[in-house]
């Protein structure tokens, strides 16, 4: 016959079965998370109608989605799960219950070009708040206390949780009449670091921005210190702006409601450097770093938007939401040796028997998953060493002997396979151990 | 702003949260189930190269997929899980532990005509056991109990796993030296009950096949009764072929332990009228009926094949497996409301302050939740007979209600949303009767 080499697209993360354990225990993690704070799951098709899915997509994305025809239907794979979930709100807006608290786990596409640690296929975990009309600042509070409950779960330490709000900047330029050259405001700003304050001033002035105003930019650049403190620049700043003084103050309240969710004051920060999106978040932005491995980037970003679906609905669906991509995260904890988990394989007991009869095995595999003990049975008739080599392979904890000896005695062989020690119980001791 | 209708492509399923709730439960249980036998995740690409996942497939396949040029290649969606198993375990053959033993649950597309209960999109759960060159005969009785396992954790009841071995049939054409028409045979066969003996006797006549050998066959077809009848009436055939002594050792070793794993009689019967897949299941094969429902045909289907990846490697890889399509199952089992859940809801708690000062309710979720207890606080500002709505819309079993007296008091109102019962009770209280 004819041999195909059998080879995985690149960019598509393909693990072996015992990383893949360890990948679904995070996603696990996420969900049982997410589910804590009572989000509803959806389930949305990858595959949507081009017309549909790219109705607001810009050039970029276009060029980055997998489409195709079939049939007369021009086709799009979903490239993240916030333009399925607006089609959905919109579609299904009389079926919904408001505040519409969904989360969704599933696979997206973007055909990006594959390179180490970027992939064409991958998780992104997503929850969101939808209101119908508006939506109390205190779910702003609450997606950033999800997140922290998450990484915590995840076994994760050092992180921060960096919130800004839009409104702040918008409010200060808007203040300072110069909204039509925020764009390049912004993007001097974000070079200060490498170019410095002195040159940044200049690029400023070059761009005809008056004195008082360059000063009240760079005042607003220059706030440092606790969050409280951050706070306390921000009011001094007097600045008299009905969008910079409502950003204050969802910032404020955040900030409050963050504390009353028991999220240690180490685990946040308020960050006026970051944007996020300027083209979709209009309120507040998170971003979450791994202290120790900042040159990753966020791994945990999100924000408040105005309005989901106002490309498939007159409904105004204001929202909240943050999202983890989970394949990028999983390479990159696993890369650095971050990856935390309870259980490193999915069976508990593997049972070798040294007789053919296997009534005796079978008994007592049936006795400990009716426990809900995760149980397999080595049927092949294999030398013991490799049946013991098969449970160290696999990481199986537990490996059952059954001999003659144990028939005859009624009892069983345990063998610890971390410690190495064994020992001679009975079937309702392996349960006890075991469990 | 240009309103685009918020359409979902025909044969997608996407449910409404409360749906999704029971979905999301039947899969956790089949992977719970699936993971109790020891069965090892594997997650593969939707998308994989056209020539890799098309190796074996005829026209009919290639006319149903989802295939599209990106950049210089030709790409395929998965159509089921069963080639990208192949693709994997011939790939990944060194790091893998052999008899290996892999469930995947995931999505698979087929671009068939739209109907009702038909869908282009939809979940298998399959698990399957590989061996390297050889795989005993009692993972074929595992299969089975492992389906009935699942089908009891489903809540579902009077279903037959109906068990064959394709070796009988085959061994008895052999036998009667008429294997080159046996396919015209099996169609004959297949209309017995529509056409009737007599005529199924005249048109195999009519093929040329001897006296003998019809009345063989007939005896065969006319096998009858209980399990161990049935073994017997084979038996009494008489048959001296070597393949029909096997199918038939290895159907008395698929009972016998079958039994062994406890699976109770009546739920599982050889019917050697099932034969499945004629080009590639080899020995055993299954398929499941609800017994009240048998025109929805085959819930769960399955069989042993002698070699899964010849396509891909030189390597013999004998596998046993089965295969759930669940959309369809969920489709099914919803119509005809035979769908059993726990829970019907996310959260099991909505928390509804009366007051505008939330610290009282965070604090008790944040209790709940650290007690793994899913629950919600309500943040909008709305009439309290509107946030009850919420709850019963969800479907939420317990909401508390926190006003100035329960602050007072340090109590919380908490309601059973079922009974109606309202009592006033301590926060400890509240994690008793929730969990």
């Amino acid at each position: 016959m004819n041999i195909i080499e059998p080879r995985t697209l690149p960019g598509f993360m393909e693990l072996l079965p015992n990383e893949q354990v360890l990948f679904n225990q995070m996603k696990e993690k996420i969900q049982k998370t997410y589910e804590k704070f009572g989000f509803l799951p959806i389930d949305t098709p990858v595959i949507e109608m081009s017309e549909v899915l790219l109705a607001k997509a810009g050039g970029e994305t276009e060029k980055q989605v997998y489409s195709f025809n079939k049939g007369d239907s021009n086709l799009t794979l979903r490239f993240d799960l916030t333009v399925p979930l607006a089609k959905y709100v919109a579609a299904k807006y009389n079926e919904l219950s408001f505040p519409f608290r969904r989360y969704q786990i599933g696979k997206v596409y973007r055909g990006e070009r594959a390179q180490r640690g970027r992939f064409r296929e991958f998780y992104q975990c997503d929850i969101d708040v939808i209101g119908d009309g508006e939506l109390n600042i205190i779910n702003d509070a609450e997606i950033p206390a999800i997140m922290n409950e998450t990484f915590k779960e995840l076994g994760l330490e050092n992180y921060t949780i960096h919130i800004n709000n839009r409104k702040l900047l918008n409010g200060l330029f808007e203040y300072n009449n110069i909204m039509e050259k925020s764009a390049d405001v912004m993007r001097t700003i974000d070079k200060i670091e490498k170019i410095g304050i002195e040159t940044v001033i200049e690029i400023l002035e070059d761009f005809g921005i008056e004195k008082n105003s360059i000063n009240n930019i760079m005042e607003f650049i220059n706030i440092k210190g606790t969050n409280d403190e951050k706070i306390e620049q921000l009011e001094n700043l007097n600045i008299d702006n009905e969008l910079f003084r409502s950003g204050l103050n969802e910032l404020k309240d955040v900030i409050k409601y963050i504390r009353l969710f028991n999220v240690e004051e180490k685990c946040f920060e308020i960050d006026l450097s970051i944007a996020r999106g300027l083209d979709y978040y209009t309120g507040t932005v998170y971003e979450t770093i791994l202290n120790d491995y900042k040159e990753i980037g966020s791994i945990c970003s999100g924000g408040r938007y105005n309005n989901l679906a106002g490309f498939y609905t007159d409904k105004k669906l204001p929202g909240v939401g943050m999202s983890i991509g989970l394949t990028r995260l999983f390479f990159i904890l696993n890369d650095i040796g971050l990856i935390k988990t309870d259980k490193k394989s999915i069976s508990q007991v593997l049972i070798v028997s040294m007789v053919d009869d296997l009534k005796y095995a079978i008994n007592t595999a049936n006795t400990l998953r009716a426990n809900n003990i995760n149980t397999e049975i080595y049927f092949d008739n294999k030398k013991i060493k490799a049946k013991f080599k098969y449970a160290d392979k696999l990481k199986i904890p537990y490996v059952i002997v059954i001999g003659e000896d144990e028939i005859n005695n009624g009892v069983l062989t345990l063998k610890n396979m971390e410690t190495g020690e064994q020992d001679s119980v009975s079937l309702e001791q392996v349960v006890e151990k075991v469990k």
